[in-house]
């Protein structure tokens, strides 16, 4: 049996949770994996799950034949960088959101891409979320008409910590760009207009470097569509993650998921248990089915579930969301450019 | 317009309610008022409300010749004695619920109220709750396919007042009484064996009184189905009434109302109010509506909703499930006499 | 007992839904109700409920000086001209929303009210709603700690009939200020900023009336807090009203009423009843109780619930809306100036 | 690191499903897989996980000296014979339920396991199960107080196929004795009283056989406490698993499991996807978390969390319940011997 020969760069806990993921799949083997931090830990971590190399250097990855595909789980400052590399060195690429901050270097990652001939996955978990992809189907059956109002919540349990604020890219970037992602997704149309708003309610640190910390963006898609996504850095009461796609011929919209139905009665009010706390607890299945599919389009030769474009889109919709909300103006995608003349990624109406 | 002209006999809590919900209604007038304990309050509630006698004695509205029909709110041991008179006076009657802890007295009124040609509607309130009602109709719709398991679950917030509990008749014919009615009108089937079970894990006064405070009753019914009852005295967060009918195709089941839709989330997790508090808040509604169906059937000369029949038939398996709980053993409904030979009801298996 | 002694101006649905809400009430009597036309159907509807006067001429209600209060329920462009009139007359005077389009209108209302020292209550009935008064009492209690986000969805079943549509006012004006009186409710702060985003997804009849039938408004609170309101002229699975207030220690939530609990569960999956169709059947107690609040405050000499300063603010926020989707911007409510120069009401950050 | 070694004995659907879970254990080794009717399949699944060893003999299995455990998953028949000779091989045994249908055998099966003074875990695998898991905490912690009523209900998607329906030991033997495991769980009280009432009503093949294919058991507790278990062959629906204990204090009650929260709003109505199909599905998690921790008590020493002793009582709950439906009447526990005087499993009013 066929198995697809993967190389894991950057050992923090989302590379190990895909080399994890990876193990449980009969299609795939993890063979090598490095960390520019590699040292007995991970040696240990490695072997007993049988993973033969473990190295600092991603180019004993990238430079070994035998190797597929690699998984870029490194810092976003990497990603670009990797893509090319391993673009260059002919292996599929799973890269972690977002490809980059910077619009011109993700297009120059996608076209290395093209030009080798290989393919691109994108970490947009959410859209193998059992709930998510539910509505998805449901609007694709056109069990709710045509989408009228795409609305979407995104809040996390926690803001993360400060050292990490300066160098994330900002609200727009480093979290509301999943839910771009998904407002393409569920609306199957492009997104031509935002207009966004925000605040520093939860802690002054976000204002410190220029941040907020909550947000209302509204969205006007191709179709005609309306949007809405609102985020928070702190619910205190876990990680809230709905969604709603109303149209014209009815609603489809999802709840929290929460760790047991148990419902508990007392003189004091009825009580459940909160909402599954983060995002390895919410998406857990989700990051099981999005390493599933990259490994069955390679085995199979069919094509990714989310690529380089989705990845390319989302950036340009934060791009025009943080200029909104800088200028307090509703800014058109079409504001957003692309790296060059024809150079351009093609955006048609239609979400592929 | 044609205006039924009703007298009320009791002006306890619950003869009140019928009261105020009568005069919410254009095709009713209430007349006159007649209760043991008349004095200058219950003559200004009248007086507020237009009503034009109040007398302490019922006699002197069953004699009334402009009056149509009487609401018996008085206490049970009462019910009997006033229904075969009121028929003798040529009234329709509405009773309050038992009849009567006597089957044969309960016998003899029914024979009363046929002998005089009147109408007499049971106050079996449950069966005109919009819950309950969505169910039924769901059972004669054929949602649910043939029935084949009945649950009801019945508990009160607080146990009654000590004094009451000695002349209530017992948890099985002043509490589940309503839900044996409810098993049959769920069903659509007659029961025909009945085993109890009961315990006093509430509070030991219910042992003073042989009496019980918690009970589980299951029964057969004619149709080959079966159902189970529970009975608390003391849900501390609440009126809890809930019913689920399971059959061949399907599942109805209904859950508890709530006094809003309110949830809130914090660090503590997930908070609803506790259900609506007990019955007069919970089936507000389904006394306006046995009112209101009892005048329209008297307006337009319609058959009860609920009449004797569906209370001697209540009264005999809350006799058999106390005979049962006694002796520790099934107990048939056969087994449970009426009156006597020929004297006695027609039972058919399915319930009209 | 003291009674408030009311004419009701206007015998159009509301005005008659009030009638009978009053006729409930202990401590008010419907003495007068007027209608441009009036006629033998009117009287037949009046005298069954023993209401003494029956008028085309609102005058003739106007000048009884028995007659405590006027409920206003004839058209808008009428409100302002009865309200003036009424205040010089005395009268306290209950107003369907809105009071005006013209706000300088409005505030001349509330100028001959405060002159004449009666007490104005404008229709806002859904801050009695059983759902969002709870929202509003968590809200106050602290429960959420300081609001953030507030989120309002409001859907009607079906558009307004088309001869409607041109005379409405427009979305805005007609059917989201509600939610601009409801936003200000929940989040106890005055609105500052405004963005609209409309469309046309319903029916192209709007378009021809430049009016929407689908919006998207984000609010900025002067607490801070952000806010969004979703509109739709036609959710097909009924009238959808919800709200949520996020804040810095949870959120507190309502989804919709339904007219019953019942939970079918077939080989198809899941299925419940849709939510209470429309106005009438959802806010059927919040009607009774602004009635009832209104009839105590009189009764009493209490300060009103929901008052003239709240009608005129939500209309300025509702010119601030249709004035940004015009023009594709944020607008200040600053710059929705008030009649001239000191006439205008002062507005205080906190909502009162 | 220390690795418990372990042998599957019985290849079919739930011995892979334990052994897959086995190879996710960092602290587990499948050492060896045998099963009657092994073959070129069994070899090549077994070589694609990197188990050593497949035979058609469990002797080869238990004769291993390197081999600290074993799995049974054969047929029930088998069970007892290879319980013994696994504990004298001095292997710590996982059994699935039931151990046996003969309480002399099961309590052999004891006997062997404690003179040999290994470790026998069985398959209650619904213990393990987040929602009733959450609901057992809650019993220990005291929220509902102390319990009253116990409710279970459990319901199939489809019947067996008829072959099964012959060898299965009934529905008591079966299917109810997971929620007579269930009962004393939740309750913490034994089981010393059971009336059964069984009826035919989704397929003769079972009245056939001479077994039911619906049953509602009533349960009396050590505690004083009532419980009630409705089970049925077919609920169209889907797997219905739903507990609920009711106490002095509250209640705490499970719903069903969904494969997402999805809810779609129609003009036909609320709709939601059916519950997790079946057992695979609902207690995937559970099998996971069952057979890590037999592997942490094997790798610590510890007690395992449900062991023979909890076998044995359920199976005399089910000997009752069948002699209950079979005689009409209630049967005390006391009535179903034990193999022989002293030699019984000593049994207490708490569960431990």
């Amino acid at each position: 049996m066929k198995k697809i020969r993967i190389g894991i760069i950057g050992a923090g806990r989302i590379g190990k949770i895909h080399a994890d993921n990876l193990l449980r799949l009969p299609g795939a083997e993890v063979a090598a994996i490095s960390d520019l931090f590699a040292g007995e830990e991970l040696e240990a971590w490695a072997a007993q799950r049988g993973i033969g190399q473990v190295t600092k250097d991603s180019g004993a990855i990238l430079s070994r034949a035998d190797i597929d595909a690699v998984f870029i789980c490194s810092s976003t400052d990497t990603h670009v960088g990797l893509i090319i590399e391993a673009a260059r060195a002919g292996k599929h690429i799973f890269c972690e959101k977002p490809v980059s901050m910077d619009l011109s270097a993700t297009e120059a990652a996608i076209e290395a891409v093209q030009a080798a001939g290989v393919k691109l996955q994108v970490g947009f978990n959410r859209r193998f979320d059992h709930n998510f992809r539910r509505v998805r189907e449901h609007v694709l059956q056109g069990t709710v008409g045509e989408p009228h109002i795409v609305r979407i919540t995104s809040r996390d349990p926690n803001p993360p910590h400060p050292d990490y604020i300066a160098r994330s890219g900002g609200l727009f970037m480093d979290m509301m760009i999943h839910d771009f992602d998904m407002a393409r997704f569920l609306s199957g149309s492009e997104v031509v207009e935002v207009y966004a708003q925000g605040g520093v309610l939860v802690d002054p640190v976000f204002a410190e470097h220029g941040d907020v910390d909550t947000a209302i963006v509204t969205l006007r898609f191709a179709s005609g569509a309306l949007g809405v996504i609102d985020n928070s850095r702190q619910a205190v009461y876990g990680y809230d993650q709905r969604v709603e796609v109303f149209g014209s011929r009815g609603s489809a919209a999802v709840s929290n998921d929460h760790p047991n139905t148990a419902e508990v009665s007392t003189a004091e009010g009825l009580l459940r248990d909160k909402p599954l706390h983060f995002f390895l607890e919410r998406y857990n299945e989700a990051y099981m089915d999005e390493t599933r599919q990259f490994v069955e389009a390679l085995l199979h030769d069919r094509p990714l579930p989310v690529d380089g474009i989705d990845a390319l889109q989302a950036e340009r919709i934060a791009h025009a969301a943080k200029l909104s909300w800088q200028q307090g103006r509703p800014v058109k995608l079409s504001e957003i450019g692309t790296a060059g003349a024809g150079a351009g990624v093609q955006v048609q109406s239609e979400v592929v």
